[in-house]
């Protein structure tokens, strides 16, 4: 088993890891830049039962336990009083409509952080400023729009959970042996391009046991151990059933770990919060771990992700 | 060429093209159950050479003129003094995220209407009472979360403005005859199970010479007189460029007909606003008018609709 | 001592104090028509001191047990990273401004109710439809627009958890006897034309042991015994530091009995939620329980109240 | 007549009229510690009529041309229906509620500047960093909440409109002299503990012309030309009918200089966008310029200002 880095074997990982001009002074795209369309045929090609299962959680207007902002939903139009009125009123207006808002980072809402998301020591992703990243126009870089026509790509699940036959602890990391493990049980091997999704079952035990508040109670993700076996094999996108970074963070001077790695070393875009129950549940039953997916993100225009409702397909 | 109908043939649609109990009386999908695995399968295998397109026009905060009300996008942490800051400070926070937050019916942003966006007499497709969809619950019945594994299927563009050589004027509308016509065009047959992108050109207006207010200024679509048309054929999901109804209404007694009849009576899932220029070069380019088509709505409880970004691949 | 009314004496109030029609079938400030010129001039005299005293609690964004919708702050523009940026990028841009957003009806902000806010058997204030009310335009009558130039009065605080020496339990009302007694203990005849507070040291609980969710775990108020005494006495406006309804609520065939006899029988405007903990202080201190009190809501067009801060003047 | 000062004037006045440290290091009041208590005794004895008067623009969810971003209005109840349906759902919900949200500062609301609202080379009022107004806790000082007894003392309206005979030209600035013949015009003089109300007239063109982009179309102000003048008479507050700044900037260098001097050096708390109309009617009616003004802001915690409904009382 591979020791625990410690903080400063992390801090090496910012250059050793670094995507920084791999693919060019200007690149926005960081790790989504190893999906080729190659990489997608492949992909399309592997779906065989028609079968699409959505990895999302749903949106809920309700304040929870992991609620950090609420998210809104107010109806600018609604039915009510629409089946009994006089014919002249119905003909006015018969529509219904809402205003929908929210903060989609956070710990509820399945979403995509492009690599502005995060930097460290004022850098983002490829070197740039942070400072583009400003209150009034938003990222002026690495915006979501840069990904307007979606992330296509073999999907792979690798099921912690069910490879430990328990969901993790929270607090409780994964491992680079936990991804090799979950690897052998599905008998699949992770390569370039693809979009990795591993399930920690931290949903599962949200719908079994309540939602619980990650910063204060604490939640499971992947140990940004495994960040050096995400770059060898060439991971485009990582997903998880988590907010991407254990908490307590055992990091407390570099904080969200993967996050920092990922994102502004490696440019490798995530998907927090992720719904994996019904993907771990259809991949048991149809003995298939690798899938067709697609991650649609909203086209928002000068914003560092987007909730997305990614699709795999068998 | 088939004569245009009168109000009367229109009312008469509502009965003689009704879903109404169709799928049984607790259904909510409507036309979407013409999709089946067998179809998700073929689709995929209509991929080759894996290039993806989005039909999603971008999501911006500014006020045009086809805004009724307007996006919003403000940052809950920005990047601004993190470049400069003292270590300690940057240290505390590293990430920049953002509310959004819009009303995404309207003339702007693509999105997907569930059925329970229209009603007439006041009944929901399938003979529900549009009393379920509240100010404070919103829609209790036919939210977008029930399309929660998305849409994948046939897509096929029909690109009416390209048989024609020119956009379609506001006021004009897609007749049957350019449905048939585009279709002998793009050779292919428009069948059960397929999302029917139409496109009018009204974005590529749109592009060239600046947004207009379709309420004022009027707007082309699919006439109405298609809904036989589409009904015969099977069409799982309607999309175009335009809101998908033409303005000025030709029937202002009943309003956007188009979404009367598809939405209410047939249970027609539509796209609203999408952008197919990008597609239209592709398929002109490819010489292909059919690829697999993706649309990933936000699995948003109770809602009518949600702002999408359809990922049509080749 | 009184007896307690029954749910039918309670439904008897709606005629027997009713002011439909008492102010021309065109009025919508019901009894805010108390309130004269001379009642404003009068209070204005009672000024000696010039200390002003706010009533209102603050406003937060955080989530605490008596949030139904957060409150939201979020900066269209912050200071950060401005102090150091070169002198070119400082002349930009030197502001900070910010978006703010909230439900203010509910249990945490000083707000006051128009008439609009309740209906009871389908009908407002005045007799008027409730359908008045809707989704798509707000308050088409009895918006607190009507009271643009404010409200401003002789202001009478009964301090009822100070006669009693404690503050009310939850579920505890405030009787017609409270108030008489609060009276001879301030030595004061609250009269025509008066906003009458009431402090029932529920804000003071709040401060000293922590939000609590009324809907749950209950709140005091005055009880709907007292609405006669208020008729009586020509109250022009009630504020109390509550939501202004007991919870649990003593008649549940009712609801908020307090609501629908003031707000739609009666036309009685209330401040919910108030802060009197400043003012008790106040009052206790000058030994004078009476002062001039201004109300300056929000001119908001259709809209069914207003936060507000309400300021005594000694 | 004065000469136009320079831009080296002006940028001499951040110094000269400078009021940092005059109310000590922690002051965050600025100017309203030129309000005593005595002033708000004194103006209160103004009052003999009894009659009040709004000073505040309507709010509205229309899209103007001085809209920035657009205010909103969403019902979370309404009451349509209500009047038909059954009893038992009558029961269940009796009330009318609502959302509302705005970006108060721009062009169009009423509102309260604090002196946290600008800042000139990285700092704020007294001092202070820039830095303290952040995305995520907003303004960590000078927020509207330091005077949340409100602001209450006499105003006086310089009507400058009026004693011109029409409302200023777009690009028009009030000049010290203006005032002067305001005053005499009125007779009556500015001093120590006032809060000055000027009126351009440019509400009232707004009423007869429609709205106008003041960034586009220009808007008259004070010149800040003034600020001497208001240094030197202890004004207390400044509002007006425009955003309170000349457009086009006679300063480019400085941008909204009245802002700058005002707030930053001064500490001189701004009302922009008044409605002085109605007031310019009652004070000519009665022959009296003076009156007791109550500016009530929400008590909003680290904001940098607050719609406020400022009342006149005579």
């Amino acid at each position: 088993m591979a020791p625990v880095p410690t903080e400063g074997d992390v801090l090496a990982m910012l250059d050793r890891l670094s995507n920084w001009g791999r693919w060019g002074a200007d690149d926005q795209l960081g790790t989504l830049n190893l999906i080729t369309p190659a990489h997608r045929a492949r992909a399309a090609a592997l779906v065989k039962d028609g079968v699409p299962v959505s990895c999302a959680r749903p949106i809920s207007t309700e304040i929870t336990a992991d609620t950090t902002v609420q998210p809104l939903r107010f109806m600018v139009d609604s039915g009510e009083g629409r089946d009994t009125a006089p014919r002249s009123r119905q003909l006015e207006r018969r529509g219904a409509a809402e205003f929908i808002g929210m903060v989609f980072h956070g710990y509820s809402i399945t979403h995509v952080d492009t690599p502005a998301h995060y930097f460290w020591d004022g850098k983002l992703y490829n070197g740039r400023s942070c400072n583009l990243i400003t209150s009034r126009e938003g990222a002026q870089v690495e915006s979501v729009d840069v990904i307007r026509d979606g992330v296509v790509s073999r999907g792979v699940l690798l099921d912690v959970a069910a490879v430990r036959g328990r969901w993790l602890a929270t607090g409780e990391g994964v491992m680079p042996e936990d991804l090799a493990a979950a690897e052998r049980a599905a008998g699949i091997t992770v390569g370039e391009g693809d979009i990795l999704l591993v399930r920690t079952g931290y949903y599962a035990r949200r719908r079994a046991e309540g939602p619980r508040n990650p910063s204060k109670d604490g939640s499971p993700a992947l140990h940004v151990a495994c960040m050096p076996w995400l770059r060898e094999r060439g991971v485009a996108m990582l997903g998880t059933d988590t907010h991407n970074d254990m908490s307590p963070q055992p990091y407390p001077g570099i904080g969200n770990a993967v996050h920092v790695v990922g994102l502004v070393a490696m440019g490798l875009w995530l998907i927090d919060n992720a719904n994996l129950e019904e993907l771990a549940r259809a991949c048991a039953a149809l003995r298939r771990w690798e899938f067709m997916l697609t991650v649609a993100p909203l086209v928002l225009l000068h914003t560092t992700g987007s909730p997305v409702n990614p699709i795999a397909l068998f």
